[in-house]
């Protein structure tokens, strides 16, 4: 049943996969203020509108069980969606929570995921509301939505980057890359040789941020007291370089960055070393750092320069389609996304 | 990382894991009505209620290639969510539609499978919003998020049953069972002799009843012109006797439906015996049907009897946690939900 390849999805992209299947449609309900494209949807309810956002986790391919406890993929999950409702400078109110559980789960490990999930609901004060639950003849599969709300004018849309706009990043970058990899590393010379012992200390800070990423909900209240309003606004979940192309092409607008002021932990940069990689690959390309990238006008500079852990990293400009990463040298380089399935070595 | 196997799922069943794993869980949010445990949650907007429902669709599980066509399956997919949203009497207005890709897909393949779903979309008047799109190192993964809007007052919950109301069935029972059944004889056939060439003629209702499911929204407007306002409803996803129990359980009711009441269609019957098997356990259990179960106010029965596509089926009971089916010689027997898996032969 199905045609013969003709186009490979690689060729198109994950981006330009998703612009090609939706083009066709249209929309015909009035409380749909956006559709695809953006990290959420936007219904309208008149005086306020909700946000909608829905994340597919599959295993093999998002996660590797032998290295992630269900407990912090269970929280993961949740928090990964909340990070776009949040990037919608929106306030998340339920999730629903849906599983395909292949036969080596027993109930207790569902309950360890659970436990995970409830953990992210307190924590962010939301409701599980639903899902649907059913055995998978493969891996682990997780599928969650999150709801919030948000008042009209306050919304954060990709699109609403203007030409001189500072660009601003939340925490550091590349951190959760350089987690994984450290992971990966343990599993390959745990599989070498099963007398291995995996060697995880000293690397605390880079595994928590891949496991046990957080939301930067405390950026936004501290955004808030500020009195600062962010223009255009993203989260870090494909790395920097495929978010600022995103801000870009959505606002019609090009951008320059400085190399040198991309916010890197050093613990990402020594692992970094202990790889021979440049730290700036995963600080562009690594993702899964759900840190927040967005804009503010440059009137806010002393304001949004004063704020902790927001670094001002460049500026939006009137160039459509020049994304470009200044370095020391003063030389640039064009930003390219890296697509679906390029992140894996 | 996975536990030691202590319980495991099967004993425990669908619903009871479900219970069991958001038995924790408390809601927060104001604006959170229903949480877990009807067809759709429900989330509360003032003057009008917003239902969201879920489901997740697994290669090997829910569907196979071999027989499905992706248009149909992209269809299939929107519709069953559509289906659970008429069934809290809801009209849909946005879905979100996620999907896992393996290897094995072309561009133009997807294509076919939008297709299906855009057909969906202009049928039913609803907005692709949103949803998510990954590499799957297993088979195609779909969750399709469906949200409607309702007033309050004319929703049908699960838990609105009342003694000696009448209970409902549009359609007829049994047939997208009858109609899988085939196709995987078919699909047997062809296995063990590839010259075999499928014979599907002869089938053609049971099979569409499989593949292209309808959700029964002419059967509520029909109600609707009448001024009959059902009372508890559901649709009939996992088979009839499963769907009882759900309102039974959370109508703290009982019930009794009568065998020879249990609509079929001809097909249906005549399919079931070349397979020798009895009708009724397609009917019971099959599921897929997408057909409405509800309850109205005895004193509607000549309203709801003069209904094209409406059967009375029996009755509610106030006997709590006795669900029965009568038999012609007047004997009844408790009816038990078949568990997660137990549909497979």
């Amino acid at each position: 049943m199905i045609p013969k390849k003709i186009r490979t999805i690689e060729e198109m992209g994950e981006f330009g996969l998703i612009d090609h299947l939706t083009s066709g449609f249209v929309n015909r309900q009035e409380s749909t203020h956006i559709g695809v494209g953006d990290d959420a949807a936007v219904i309208d309810h008149g005086t306020y509108v909700q946000v909608i956002t829905t994340d597919l986790l599959l295993e093999g391919v998002h996660f590797d069980l032998v290295y992630t406890p269900l407990k912090h993929l269970g929280y993961k999950a949740v928090v990964i969606n909340l990070s776009d409702v949040y990037a919608m400078n929106a306030a998340p109110r339920q999730i629903t929570v849906s599983l395909g559980i292949s036969g080596k789960f027993s109930v207790e490990s569902l309950e360890e995921f659970y436990a995970g999930v409830k953990l992210a609901c307190e924590k962010f004060n939301v409701d599980l509301v639903g899902g649907d639950t059913s055995g998978s003849m493969t891996g682990l599969v997780i599928t969650v939505t999150a709801i919030g709300t948000a008042l009209k004018e306050e919304l954060t849309l990709r699109s609403k980057a203007l030409n001189n706009q500072l660009i601003c990043v939340t925490g550091n970058l590349g951190a959760a890359f350089m987690g994984l990899k450290i992971l990966e590393r343990e599993k390959q010379l745990h599989s070498e040789d099963p007398d291995f012992q995996p060697e995880l200390s000293g690397y605390d800070y880079i595994l928590e941020r891949y496991l046990k990423p957080e939301p930067r909900v405390d950026v936004l209240l501290a955004l808030k007291e500020a009195g600062i309003v962010p223009a255009a606004m993203i989260d870090i979940s494909d790395g920097l370089a495929s978010e600022l192309l995103h801000i870009c092409k959505a606002s019609e607008c090009g951008c320059q960055v400085y190399d040198e002021r991309i916010p890197m932990a050093e613990e990402t940069k020594e692992t970094a070393g202990e790889f021979q990689m440049e730290p700036m690959v995963a600080a562009l390309h690594g993702g899964e750092d759900y840190e927040l990238l967005f804009t503010v006008p440059l009137s806010d500079f002393d304001k949004v320069s004063a704020l902790e852990g927001v670094t001002v990293i460049g500026n939006i400009t009137d160039k459509k389609g020049s994304a470009l990463l200044v370095g020391n040298d003063g030389n640039a380089i064009q930003l390219q996304a890296q697509g679906w399935g390029a992140r894996e070595e």
